[in-house]
Formats: structure tokens, C-alpha cells, sequence
């Protein structure tokens, strides 16, 4: 079996590859929104539809949610099952994007072209980026590599709440080798990134509630409490002056991170400068005593996604509201226990409290942090063949986000994961103007190939 | 001239009065959405009309915003201008109301029916029981009972922009010898009241402005500063633990309150159990040694009105928001000066900014508190005329609200107002299910009657 000759596929094969991209793109699959689950269904159908064209056996798997894709194909080897997902974040605001965000289109810019469209990485340009590697190797070879699961979910945006149910349901079916995952950022332009530690995420929606209606604050104001006040006080006593977050036990199960790791990171050549600078800031705002690189990967946090009480309309509303609400998510590392982390938090809440007030919580789905085994031999082999590919060789490195499936991959099927993406730091994920660079979307397709030929 | 005439024919009017009210509920003049500026004219124009079947010289007069409608009617006696605002408040949240706020309805309740409506008490229900009173007068007398100038805004509830400009442009011929405002509360269902304190306001929003776009919370959390959080400390820190105003110099122009007024305010029977039971509240939450009485007509307030910030729509989104946002408003006592509050607020936001962040404001227009001459002739008399109109004898009290236009009459025009209203603490003003008690209207028309014959 030649590389070359699929390498070769892969890059005459461009054109084609791109219209691809740009339909599965156009499809609006916002997972969090209720009024978009048509268009989930539509996209998991697309991929279902491409996947038999790779010689798969491919399958929209219904569920409470939006589907999942599920598709087997190949034989002989070992087994791998690759995930992605197909669902996006909601565009909102619309009117901060310089073009439609479901009208992928290619833009020039300093860097080269990129791809702009909501999804263009994440996750659609990723995991497209091993189904056109597929589709090379199926071109040229006849059959696929070896005995591959495609798993595509449409909830990742959204806390997966089908997702434990249904790889509890299906885990014969799921369990593979290893799992390949499409969904995480290369080190720089130039350098590939197997990541190995993942933070873990935990997410809990407060509403403070105090009188029984809206209030007039001339009549009522100083006697009535408003909550907005207390949300305030709650989620300000969060955190202490040196960053630090300040729930009971919040620290339990973290671990310092050891010298070896922050020898091998001091070595990354990281800028902190250019990481804060690309997006208008310069000092690192979390703990003191951390670098920017040590607060995103190895660090926990707890920020507020969102606020929101009283009147937020134009002009003035002299209203004392009812309630106010805030989105708080937490990022966890090493050991911390999601459950743990909530229900600290809860506790916080209920305890600063004033009199006539009383809270409500929506949870959401929580993961823990995720480390992975970097001197196995599968770890050692992808980055030989990732170093192949780009001009400098790979590094393995942390990932501030959190990738839950990791996690759960390990915890439930008991199978280790070989993260590989090809996403830029300029990518503008979940933001306005997301992209995808066009080389990671070629290279990325290129570097799959090389990774299914040195583990295969 | 029959007093006893006119109050017979307000009573057999009634019907044809409820309807007149209705029609006007009907119209949506919300001030603070451009989008309702046309029913604001329509509002404007019906007034008129209805002033012009009552022997006035009437004109919607338009201005920047939304029109003044100004009326010159009656010859002899004492020259009287009498001040309303037919905008309202917006709706929202509008599923909390059990009716159409602008399909106005009578209701039965345990103290007996009421008019529920968007303005039924704030302020068209009110303004009409003045016109009403006049609408008898000029029956049973063929004339208006002495000169008369009503002078009606559309902009109340959104700070009034247009309001001192055109009042210095016709000075002259808005300048009477008393002015009358209904706008205000009695002191409970038995207890007509005249308003001789009121707080002055002023608003202020507030943007906090972080990274120059939004952020992925996993890829930058725990480095990138998150100005929801800086928003949460900055307003939580506006407060101490005694629930006073942390602001430099906020309590500078507030004056104890005397002895002597205190001893009347004790003599009130006020019950903060019932004034907070209402509302579902229990405990007085402004300034420790104050109480709830104080806290709302002699006490200044910092409150937030809104807030707003990130992704606040369904499920979750791990966004770090390039922005959040307040909208905070004071109410003032005695001396305080709106602008060196603003001034103390912004001083206080800038201060609290880390690095990274700046601020923004947009400034609503302040009125200073208003302090009346409870002494003078006309309040005894219509202290008199109400106490022979309900069942207990008036009282001279405060009121938490701003009525900014007392302060504006004082200082611009130099005519102290005399203000009564007959709105009841469970109104729901600026609330959903906002209503005006059907006697408050039929009675608060009687009582302009007997007023205007004491007057005359």
C-alpha cells in the first residue's frame, strides 16, 4: 500500500472535497436551540448518505435528542472508532459576522485562505478531515484500512445528554481498539498537537428569586430586596482577590502540575503575549502565580457564561425584578469531582442568601478531566507520522477546553483516545466569524492518512 | 355653584366615563420603543380631542420625541396647570399577565373591581379623573371653574428628554399659580394622601468591555479576563454589609430625618408586614436601623434595573462575552446632586477596572428631590376637600417614586405642585397585571371636584 498515492488522491481530490464541506456547512444544525432539530436530523442524514458512498454500513440512530450517526465498514487489522459531531453553536449575534454563518464561503487572508461559516472547525471541518482521508484511501486502495466505527453525535454543543444512554446501550457495538477524535487545535501553523490532558466541565444554571412579581423601585425600592443584588454579591464572593475560586473543597483532586510536564511546556515557546494579544487582552486574569498556559491547561476555573434580570430593553425600566439568572460553568482538572463542584456551589448559593429570597438550578451534563497515556505505542506512532506532515514535528500538549467524550470513552468502553485536530487559535470558535483554515482542512485530511497508514 | 350637582353628575356619568378610560387603555403608547412612537401620537391626538369637548383650546404640540399635548381653558380665579403622562411602560414579560395588557377589563377581587390594563393607575387611569372632574363641572355649569392649562408629556417613563426644553420655550405659557399632578398613591383604601416628599432619580448604564470579541470559556478560561465577573465585583461592591451605598460622597445632601416627622410617620400605623406581605417579601432590605417607611420615602437607593451579559437563550453556551452590561438607577433625598452621583458611580467603575477592561456609559437625565410647603393655603384646603370625600381624613405624606416633573415646576417655572393620586400599593405598577381600583377612579374624580370648588 502506497501513501503516496493516497496523498496524491487526497490532494487532486481538493475541488471536490471543499463542496463537500460547504454543503454539510450550510445545513443549520444548532443543537441548543429546540427550533433548529430539523436541521440536526438533516445533517446526521447527509453523513449518513456520504458514509455509504465510503462503503460503510451507515445508520441514523434515533434518539430522545437529536440522532447519532453509527456506521461499520472495513475488516482485518485493528479497530478503530473515530467521533466528531456534527451539531454547532447558535451564531448569535448574527450581526457581529462579516458574512451569513450557513454560507461557508473561502476569504484571503495574511495567513492564507480560511474557510468562514459557523462549524467551518468545529466540528464539521474536523471531521471531515478523516472522512476525505477515508475517501482517498477507499479511491485508491479499493476497501478501507482496517475494521473502522464512525460515531457522529449531534448534542456535544449541548451537554450530550443522549450520549451515556446510548453508549451504555450500544458499548458491544461502540468498543474499539482506540478512539480517533477530530476535534482540538494543532500547537502553531507549523506544528501538529496530539493532545493528552483535557480539562473537564461541569455546568449549573442559578435563578435567585425574591418577591412574588416585578416591583416598582420608587415605591418599593430600599425595602425590597432585588435579587439581581444578591446574584451579584453571590457570584462576585466566587472568587477571591488572587483569582482563586473560593466553594468549599473546590481544590480537591487538583494536583500541581509536575516539574517534568512544566519543564516540557516552558520549552513550547508559548507567547503569552501573542495568545491574550490576538484577542485584545495582555495580562493573564487567573490565579497569580500561574502562567496563561498553566490557568488554560492545567488549572480549574469558574466563569459566568451569562447573565441576565430586570429589564434589558432599550431605554430605562425602573423595575425591582422578580428574579435574576446566571449560566455558570466550571472547568475542572486532575481529580475534581463535577458532582462535588455543583454541589459546592449550591452551597455557596444557599448560604448567602438573604432573607425572602430562595434559589432554583438547572444542571447541566458534567465530565471530568481526562489524561492520557503518551508513551504507548499508538501515541508514539501518530506523532512520528504527524511529524512527517508538517514542517515542524508534533508536540503533545494540554487542552483548556474539555472534549467530554474522552472521558467517556475511557470510563464507559474502557478505550484510550488519539486526539489529533487541526483547529488555529485564531479560529473564533463559538464566536462570530469562526473559520477553518484550508490548509488545516487539506493538511488535516493528509496527516489522517498517514495516521491510519502507521497504525494499520 | 353646587358641589353636591357636580358629584351627582360624575356618579350617573360613570359608564360613559369607564369607557372613555378604556378607549385610551387601548392605545399602546409604550415611550421607551421607538417601535410604539406612533401610538404614542395617537394617544396625543385622542386627549386632545377629548380636551376640545371640554371648552379647551387644545394642540399636540410635537417635540424631538414623542408629542406634549398642551390645553388653555376657563377665565377668573386663581390660574391652575394640571400635569399627567399618558405613556406607559412596556409590557414584558407579557405571559405573566392573566389579560391583554391593551385590552382593558373589569376584574372582581376581594376589595372590589378594578380596571386591569397596561396605565390603568400609571398614568391615564389617574390623569383621567381629572378630566373627568372638569368633564362635570363644565355640564352642570356651562363653564370651567377658573383658568385652567393642562399640560400633558409622552415621555414620563423613559426620563422625559423633551420635557425642560420645551418647558423653557413656553415658559411663559405653562407658568400658573399652583400646579397639580396626579400621579401618586393613597395612604391605604380609606386614606386619601397629598405628597409633599418625593426622591429625585438618576440613571446611568454601564458596559464593561473585555477581549475584542467572544471568547471559547475552554481555550481561554482561566487566562482571559471575563467581564461579567468584573460587572458582578463592581456592582457587589456598591454596597456594604449594612446595605448602605458605598459610592464616594453618595450621602452627601441626605438629611436626617426630623424629629417631628418621624413622630407623624409613626402616627401612620404603616405596617411592614402588610406593605412587604403583599409582594411576597417579609424582611425591610435597604439600611440597617432604618425602617421600611424610612427606607422607601427618606432614604436614597443604588439599584440595578437590568442586567445582561453573554449567552443567555436555552441550554448552555462556554462563551467568555466580549461585554456585559448594567442599567443602574439612585433615588435621591434632599439635597443629593443626580449629577455628582453619576459622576461617584462612574469614578467607582473605573476604579474597580482590572486590566484589559474599560467602561462605557450611557446617562439618563436626573431630578433632584422635591420637598413641598405643606403649610400653605391650598394644601390645607385640599387636605380638607379630600378628608370630606373618604371615609378617613387625609394625610400629608412621602412617596419613594420620582415625580421628576415636581422638581422641574419648582425650578424652572417656580409653581409648587400639589400631587394627589389615588393608586393603591397593590396596583402593580411597571409590573405585569397593573390595575387602578374602580372607586379610585369614580372617587379620585369626586375628589378633583371637591378640590377645585375649595380652590375657587
Amino acid at each position: 500500500m502506497s501513501i503516496e498515492a493516497i496523498l496524491e488522491k487526497i490532494d487532486a481530490d481538493q475541488p471536490a472535497a471543499l463542496e463537500r464541506l460547504f454543503e454539510l456547512l450550510r445545513i443549520q444544525s444548532v443543537s441548543t436551540d429546540p427550533a433548529y432539530a430539523d436541521h440536526c436530523v438533516a445533517a446526521a442524514d447527509w453523513l449518513v448518505n456520504d458514509l455509504k458512498s465510503l462503503g460503510f454500513e451507515a445508520e441514523r440512530r434515533d434518539t430522545p435528542g437529536h440522532p447519532m450517526v453509527v456506521a461499520h465498514g472495513g475488516e482485518g487489522g485493528p479497530h478503530f472508532l473515530f467521533y466528531g459531531h456534527y451539531d454547532v453553536q447558535p451564531v448569535d449575534p448574527v450581526n457581529l459576522w462579516d458574512s451569513p454563518p450557513f454560507e461557508p464561503v473561502l476569504k484571503d487572508t495574511p495567513n492564507g485562505k480560511v474557510i468562514s461559516a459557523r462549524g467551518a472547525n468545529d466540528d464539521k471541518g474536523q471531521l471531515m478531515t478523516f472522512l476525505e482521508a477515508l475517501r482517498a484511501w477507499f479511491a485508491v486502495n479499493g476497501k478501507l484500512p482496517c475494521r473502522l466505527t464512525i460515531f457522529l453525535e449531534g448534542e456535544e454543543e449541548t451537554g450530550s445528554p443522549s450520549l451515556v444512554p446510548f453508549m451504555k446501550e450500544n458499548a458491544g457495538e461502540l468498543t474499539a481498539d482506540l478512539a480517533m477524535i477530530c476535534d482540538t487545535a494543532m500547537w502553531d501553523r507549523e506544528t501538529p498537537a496530539i493532545s493528552t490532558m483535557l480539562r473537564g466541565m461541569v455546568g449549573v444554571q442559578v435563578t435567585v428569586h425574591a418577591a412574588d412579581r416585578d416591583l416598582h423601585s420608587g415605591m418599593y425600592g430600599g425595602a425590597a430586596i432585588n435579587p439581581i443584588r444578591v446574584l451579584n454579591r453571590i457570584l462576585s464572593d466566587m472568587h477571591d482577590d488572587d483569582g482563586r475560586v473560593t466553594l468549599d473543597g473546590f481544590y480537591d483532586g487538583v494536583h500541581d502540575i509536575p516539574d517534568e510536564v512544566k519543564a516540557q511546556w516552558d520549552g513550547l515557546n508559548f507567547s503569552t503575549e501573542d495568545f491574550l494579544g490576538e484577542v485584545g487582552l495582555s495580562v493573564p486574569a487567573g490565579e497569580t502565580g500561574y502562567t496563561a498556559l498553566e490557568q488554560t491547561w492545567a488549572r480549574p476555573t469558574a466563569e459566568v457564561n451569562g447573565i441576565w434580570g430586570g429589564y434589558t430593553g432599550e431605554g430605562f425600566k425602573t423595575v425591582l425584578p422578580a428574579e435574576a439568572h446566571a449560566k455558570v460553568t466550571f472547568r475542572l482538572v486532575g481529580d475534581q469531582d463535577p458532582d462535588a463542584v455543583v454541589a459546592a456551589f449550591k452551597a455557596h448559593v444557599e448560604a448567602s442568601l438573604p432573607a425572602d429570597c430562595s434559589a432554583s438550578f438547572v444542571e447541566k451534563n458534567g465530565a471530568k478531566a481526562t489524561v492520557l497515556p503518551v508513551d504507548a505505542t499508538e501515541f508514539t506512532k501518530a506523532h512520528a507520522a504527524l511529524s512527517d506532515e508538517w514542517p515542524k514535528p508534533a508536540v503533545f500538549a494540554g487542552c483548556g477546553g474539555s472534549i467530554p467524550i474522552a472521558g467517556l470513552f475511557h470510563e464507559i468502553l474502557g478505550m484510550d483516545s488519539l486526539m489529533i485536530g487541526f483547529g488555529q487559535s485564531d479560529d473564533a470558535l463559538h464566536s462570530p466569524n469562526e473559520k477553518y483554515d484550508l490548509a488545516s482542512f487539506h493538511k488535516g485530511a493528509r496527516s489522517w492518512a498517514r495516521v491510519l497508514a502507521a497504525l494499520t
